[in-house]
């Protein structure tokens, strides 16, 4: 395998790579004049024993599926990592000094895909930590699916480093409960230990036992002084060697360290040094007073460094040559699944639910997950303890139906009671590549796991966020997990895509639109309670649910006097108030809209032949908040739905008690001269 | 004080009183079809201990202020609090036979308010816990304000009972951190460990060390059999005695215990047993078929009980009289907060910012929050590390700034990097009375911490949210710190009301709304950047703003053609806008919309005169999603915002490349032909 030769390096250059990460990161910040100079002038060392003897990575294929993954938790140390990448190649040493500028390769905090080299855009605390989780899971995923003995085509660590912040987290807690349970020992974590916070010594709010809380999750840990590269090599050597339980790398640092007057302050942490005192700290280290100075000898460093990379590239990929000729079938798939494309004719899988029958959309979301997952072995995915309720499991046959400790064939996962830390991880495998990754969970547990649905989105992430038991009709369980506010609170996330099917067919499409979908995430809503499958022959093709909306029954020769729009369960109820409607002579279109999103995606042309501008008897029944609708209603228009949370009760009585049946909705419109 | 004389049970008396428990609360779940069985009759025992030897209540006043609090952290066994409650004489017997139907007190999960006795709404795992630390806390708090060596008005026990779930939420790990480090001796946590989750043996997901864990935060620890009595007894005593930790009693439980063929499965824990397999339980347990069986000793002993604790709280109310005449400034002051009223003329200290300053909302909330602190005592809080920029510190000079670990004196916490721990503390000091308690972060983390936000909501809470950095206005941050779409999320959580002041003045009287309200909680989005105070001789009175929607500058005789509706940092540039328009000799109106839900709730005679129909030509202005807005803008109005995320730069460079700039807007008015 791609077994790389430690070049030999004396000690002089190694502190020489340190302290030219440390004062490329104190100029880039000094010169934007905002940033965090503390972590990267802390972690200098860190990252030189990172970049110079353990990083195994291809500057120029920054996205090779075999790389070592590294992430800054702590992503307001951006700079350091800009340092890095600077170093390493992947940016021209000319945007450190555009830091925090508009349309720059150094934003802020590092942001994926916007910056080559950035494995994940951090910057929420914990975030990165619970996502290099995910990544560390998928590089063992696909090594039980595609290495053979003789290539391990998926054989790689995963390094993530983060600050007291990140430990403070909750999340945090989630994601390294996970990983010590699911013996991910290439999981190597670094914790950049500097005692101090943005309000002071971490002492003020955190003094437990982090070593001892670690040992308790069954993590390897080990405490080190953080500036001592020597000691920095050897506990990354032994967190390797440790293959049956994650790494915690306790590093013991000086914020700022370099800087005379404001090392270890919480004045290093978050505001630049000030340009004095960034000269005083070059004069201190021996350091030339030129800013963004990178000696000679670095840089010849790193143009060898360059050519060992590319090398080590050079036999990888010569090995999966060797491997595709000898193992054709699987070398085809991992080459399919890592680049992210899905196999010919997998639409060919979407199933098609007879009508008359009556099916929760949460057990179609089920099978259909089952039909696609039967072609496409890179979905993967679980449910925060939640799978008899959210019907989520795969069972192909060909592999165990779990993922266990240690043992890494499966399609599902048991993300224990841990949404927020399930979020981070299908965000992680997500950003390996070579999954499709879902999480689920009830609807208005969105809420635990919000920080990480945001991040997908921003990241345009291919994570599967499935939601059930999406509305009041929950029922009994009461207003703490019925869903009243959380379809406008998923629908305002920007890239997000939210499908809230109204029969089993429409879960079936909509399922497919997600898997196809590149560029975001997809969340769906779905009904705990049974949903009649609506016949197709006479109402539109399911197949329209592509367009995001569509007149699901049409009114004669399009002349409507109402138009009635919902999704979800509600359309059905749309049907029932139409039926009535239509009886008493009216002429009724009814419009299912289970994606607002992709409704508005849709050329202007198509959106006002489905809801015309002179249609002004508009009528939307949604049980949830008008919020997302006010702009589909227009100025005449009627909401049916709820404006204050839910209530405890058997959900047929609820939907009395709400309002949510036909002769209330069509007193409703009466009075208002509908 | 009021010690209370254990009364002398005996264990056949005991155990009949949980097993009156166990099989009320199987009979319960049974007729409602729905529910969870596990819970209850695996912790009978238990809740048998704490009602019968410990807790110190008065049913005749479910909100007494001294009395201990019990959170039943695993909402979900709803019906084992519901059976105490009933016992205890809170709810009529008959109410346990309507358990989980709409409009009974016995709802599917405890709803605080609607059900006498309940202390907190709970059921979203781990959030009771986060909480029980908060009531914890403001148990300390109070003693340290208003007890006298003699006089010890507040001096009670939190016990929270909790479950696996609760511990594999991070939330947890977060108030569990800060409970050991705060040293809260007086909470005690029962862990009801059953090792069955609901996809199956907690050893699917969850085997971390638990005990070791809560050793490494500084807790006390103690491991019993969850069924043996007199081990309970013997553990809480023992908790009782630890002063300086706050103890975690980790009771081995079976899950459904008595029920023969399910207890010890995931059978049990959230479906009800079945006919024959309570009936074949009941028979195991040598109980009387009859379905609800109360056995009369049972019900005498209450009666008993009853008595004793009328009694108990009668030597409080005469300790509490003598405390009124011996030190009558502090007690009229402890009466007053513990009623949740505010002092006569407390809206004198609303503070009057000079015109002409320039200053960041967060600025202006910092300086109103000292100025209403000086005459609010209750008014306590912190920031999850972040207070150098939230500037939320109350410094009266009377007390501490801080309160540290075992010393209670303060006005402000470090919560730590801790937001979703954060939120649950805060609704536990404000559901323990005697606080208004309020939790400052970034806006952007208000998605850590969504749900106790939502719950401070549905439980009517006075829990005050201060969000800055509340934009793309963030600037050099970029996307991952930049709030967008978290003002459309928070206003569409109901009963939630969220303020985003123009200005130093518009954010005093914003803390004035939310400090009177009574009926729910209130988010600030306050401002990074500085804005000008309005000078209010010219511009409307700054006091308009309590109707959350304010003409702010007028057009001559109401004859607008363009109406601009702007909120925070916009309403400046709206004003831009009106005077170039002005200057083209265009009639304008300017509406400053500093909350919308306060603006809804006016009558609509006002809401009419200030947006009239008949004014189509709106334009809003909001640096966020438009979602919220719709509603406001109307069929032919426009919206000035973002559709996407941000990105990393100046904050004056942003609002250029997001055209939130005057011309920018001048232009795109122009060609809607406005």
């Amino acid at each position: 395998m791609t077994v790389q030769a430690s070049p030999v390096i004396d000690l002089v250059l190694l502190q020489k790579i340190a302290n030219t990460i440390r004062f490329l990161s104190a100029d880039g910040v000094q010169k934007a004049k905002s940033g965090h100079p503390g972590l990267p002038m802390g972690c200098a060392e860190i990252a030189t024993v990172l970049l110079t003897k353990f990083l195994r990575l291809d500057p120029a294929d920054p996205k090779w599926s075999n790389r070592d993954r590294f992430i800054l938790s702590a992503g307001h140390g951006s700079m350091l990592l800009y340092s890095m990448l600077s170093l390493a190649g992947y940016i021209p040493a000319e945007e450190l000094q555009k830091f925090r500028q508009l349309h720059s390769m150094t934003p802020g905090h590092p942001e994926v895909d916007d910056v080559p080299g950035v494995d994940m855009t951090a910057g929420p605390l914990a975030a990165g930590f619970s996502s290099a989780v995910g990544m560390a899971l998928a590089e063992r995923i696909m090594a039980e699916m595609y290495n053979t003995p003789k290539y391990e085509v998926t054989e790689h660590y995963t390094y993530v480093l983060m600050g007291d912040g990140c430990h403070m987290e909750g999340l945090s807690q989630e994601a390294a409960s996970f990983a010590g349970h699911n013996k991910l020992g290439k999981l190597i974590a670094i914790y950049d230990d500097n005692e101090i916070s943005i309000e002071g010594s971490t002492n003020l709010a955190f003094t437990e036992n982090v070593n001892a809380r670690y040992e308790a999750l069954n993590w390897h840990v080990q405490d080190i002084d953080g500036h001592d590269m020597a000691a920095i090599e050897n506990a990354i050597t032994e967190a390797k060697k440790e293959t049956k339980r994650p790494s915690l790398i306790v590093a013991h640092t000086i914020i700022g360290k370099g800087a005379p007057h404001k090392q270890g302050t919480s004045h290093a942490h978050g505001e630049p040094l000030g340009e004095e005192e960034v000269l005083a700290a070059k004069q201190a280290m021996n350091w030339p007073e030129e800013k963004f100075y990178i000696p000679a000898e670095v840089k010849a460093f790193f143009e060898q460094k360059k050519a060992e990379w590319a090398e080590n590239r050079a036999v990888w990929d010569k090995m999966l040559a060797e491997y595709d000729s000898k193992h054709r079938k699987i070398a085809k798939e991992f080459m399919r699944v890592t680049s992210g494309q899905l196999p010919l004719q997998w639409k060919n899988a979407t199933p098609d639910f007879p009508a008359g029958e009556s099916m929760s959309t949460r057990v179609a979301g089920g099978k259909a997950m089952n039909a696609f997952g039967a072609v496409l072995p890179e979905l993967i995915g679980g449910s925060a303890d939640l799978e008899p309720s959210t019907k989520t499991c795969i069972k192909t046959g060909d592999y165990p139906d779990y993922i266990a400790p240690g043992m890494f064939l499966g399609r599902n996962l048991h993300f224990g009671v841990r949404e927020h830390a399930m979020g981070g991880i299908v965000n992680g495998m997500a950003l390996h590549g070579g999954i499709i990754p879902f999480g689920a969970t009830f609807m208005v547990f969105h809420d635990y796991m919000r920080a990480p649905v945001r991040l997908s989105a921003l990241m345009k992430q291919r994570s599967l966020w499935v939601y059930t038991h999406d509305s009041i009709f929950v029922g009994e369980d009461g207003p703490t997990h019925q869903p009243v506010e959380h379809l406008a609170a998923m629908r305002c996330i920007p890239r997000l895509n939210v499908w809230r099917p109204c029969d089993a067919n429409e879960t079936a499409y909509a399922w497919q639109h997600a898997l196809a979908r590149t560029d975001g995430p997809t969340a769906f809503a779905l009904s705990r309670q049974n949903l009649p499958v609506l016949d197709r022959t006479h109402y539109a093709p399911a197949k329209d649910t592509l367009k995001g909306g569509y007149i699901i029954e049409y009114d004669p020769e399009g002349k409507a006097e109402i138009i009635l729009i919902a999704s979800g369960s509600e359309v059905h109820l749309a049907i029932e108030v139409a039926n009535i409607l239509r009886e008493a002579g009216r002429i009724v279109r009814i419009v299912s809209m289970p994606c607002i999103e992709v409704f508005k995606e849709q050329a202007e042309g198509y959106r006002r032949k489905i809801i015309p501008k002179r249609f002004k008897k508009r009528v939307v029944i949604e049980a949830g908040v008008i919020q997302g609708w006010e702009g589909i209603l227009g100025d005449s228009g009627i909401f049916i739905g709820l404006d204050d949370f839910g209530v405890s009760g058997p959900y047929q009585e609820l939907a009395r008690h709400f309002g949510l049946v036909a002769d209330s909705i069509i007193d409703k419109l009466a009075s208002a001269d509908f």
